[in-house]
């Protein structure tokens, strides 16, 4: 087989063409008619040529493949938002030239076992982590491997060694907070995670900060749920019925949506409305008309692709600031807040 | 440098095991300890040995890599209901041991353009389209070139020729208009697309015939729009306050999404509610308690990558009924219809 084994040539005389053509095929398709580029391709197919990745790998030592986790399967918006980011990677990797694998994985474990096997089976140069968390086994995993690879979120609760981008989540609540203090409101209450997630205890310091800033005590104005949208009608019905709130914040749009519903309840039984805004413009936000905090996902994308290629280019670095960045969300405004 | 490339007897030496404990370690991982996996790694990392994927391929004359685009970046919530499907993709090739590479395109020549490239660049054994439509080039093109595809959606307005998996959106839009005819109304709404979308058309046709099949004229009860939430809300303020209609059925959830707002107004009115079903079941659509359609996703991507591997397997001959997979939707009831 080895000796049949088809090149350039065979390739080249098959299409009726000259060996640069079916190179300029290869690299550089926009130079070739379609007509010749569609022959090329005939006789490559014909006869099984094949060799164009790993001769392109031997030239530039990498395979320009990234890989990122899709986040698992759910009903909720936040799921959403991270498709939409894993979206914004393959459009921003296919401008640098790098292609996007996805992979699913249920833990941390099953995200590691992941890596093993794609860096053993298809060379990846990196990849793109969402989802960082307290203790989080992938990080330290792949800065002892050797890995490339940039986070989309903070490394929590320990000392941030690597490259990572995220959204300055305290600044969005600050905004979505100031905004109703501005319209007069002073019990603002939050709906919020329960205390110990990275994401969720930055989104609520904004909140708590801008309130204790307008000089109100912000203690007895939290209520906290799993993120469902079952869980922000119950948090809703909490703050609003039994203390009073006159606002409400949300750590997510999953809960926004829900206390939402339960302020829409009461307003149809000539109840004042009370405003809500969420965080995370999910497709659901735009259709309920949820005034929520948006992440600038494409911005965001755009610079984990930038400082994987930087990381590629130039080695493994320790992380200064300009590796660490730090994106502003901005409030999108419709009816509820 | 050729003659410097690592070899797996050159990590097996520097990480003191056996040339089979380094194969376990690529091939069969949860046979080999964790801390020696490490040291492997390791070992593989520190020496730059990087054969696996072309010995693998060399041995089943596969790449094991799918393709497919990921739907435009958009607002609304169809984008996330094929978001999910790649996720479902991603995850039924896994467990047959399949990876899924990602790419974006604004139309079918970009995709077309990423086909050409991703054939040369990393050897993909085939590609899962969505998104059928009338005069797809996309598919004509795989044909012509002899490249292995499945599309999740039907070949519309074309004799069909290729491998492909749906679901059946005539019987969908038969169940929610029969769940309406059943609950007593009559003159029963649809909000739709122009004619001459395929997938379109085929949801309209459920509906229709399940109102003649009840004695009731549907000519007078469409409205259509684009698909969005505004246009939902127009449609439905023109079927409900000028043809008088006491129910709706719609062929989305951004369209039904609309439509319940305006409903819900008119209620926040005093006006008596009328049921809103939709089509999708998006992450919106549990948020809004609105009762839709669901497509079986999962089993779809289950049902392509399936398909995908027969295909592999048994060459290409001509689609017989068994390569044309109609799945059934089903409704899912929630509290606005």
């Amino acid at each position: 087989m080895a000796s049949e084994r088809p090149t350039i040539t065979t390739v080249a005389e098959r299409a009726k063409v000259s060996r640069q053509t079916v190179s300029n095929v290869l690299n550089a398709p926009h130079r070739v008619q379609p007509e010749t580029r569609a022959r090329v391709h005939a006789a490559i197919t014909e006869l099984g040529y094949r060799p164009h990745r790993a001769a392109r790998q031997l030239r530039t030592g990498r395979s320009n493949l990234i890989a990122m986790r899709m986040q698992p399967f759910s009903e909720d918006d936040a799921g959403s938002v991270l498709d939409r980011f894993v979206h914004a990677v393959a459009e921003s990797g296919e401008l640098l030239g790098f292609r996007t694998l996805v992979f699913t994985a249920t833990d941390d474990d099953a995200e590691i076992a992941n890596y093993t096997d794609l860096l053993d089976s298809y060379e990846l140069d990196a990849f793109v982590l969402t989802g960082t968390h307290h203790r989080d086994r992938r990080t330290s995993w792949l800065r002892k491997e050797g890995v490339p690879f940039v986070t989309f979120g903070r490394p929590w609760g320990v000392r941030a060694k690597h490259w990572w981008v995220d959204v300055d989540g305290k600044t969005g609540t600050e905004l979505a907070t100031e905004r109703l203090l501005d319209a007069g409101h002073r019990r603002i209450g939050f709906v919020g995670w329960p205390v110990g997630s990275g994401v969720g205890d930055d989104r609520r310091s904004g909140w708590e900060n801008s309130l204790r800033a307008a000089g109100v005590d912000p203690s007895r104005l939290v209520a906290v749920g799993e993120n469902s949208v079952a869980d922000g009608y119950r948090c809703a019905t909490e703050l609003v019925t039994r203390r009073h709130v006159e606002a409400l914040v949300c750590v997510s749009d999953t809960l926004a949506l829900g206390a939402l519903a339960m302020i829409r309840d009461r307003t149809s039984r000539g109840e004042p409305a009370v405003p809500v805004i969420g965080f995370d413009d999910s497709p659901g936000a735009a259709a309920m008309g949820l005034t929520t905090v948006a992440q600038p996902l494409r911005e965001a994308a755009a610079t984990c692709v930038r400082l994987l290629t930087d990381y590629l280019d130039h080695g493994t670095d320790e992380p200064t600031a300009q590796h660490q960045i730090l994106l502003a969300p901005h409030l999108v405004i419709r009816s509820s807040g």
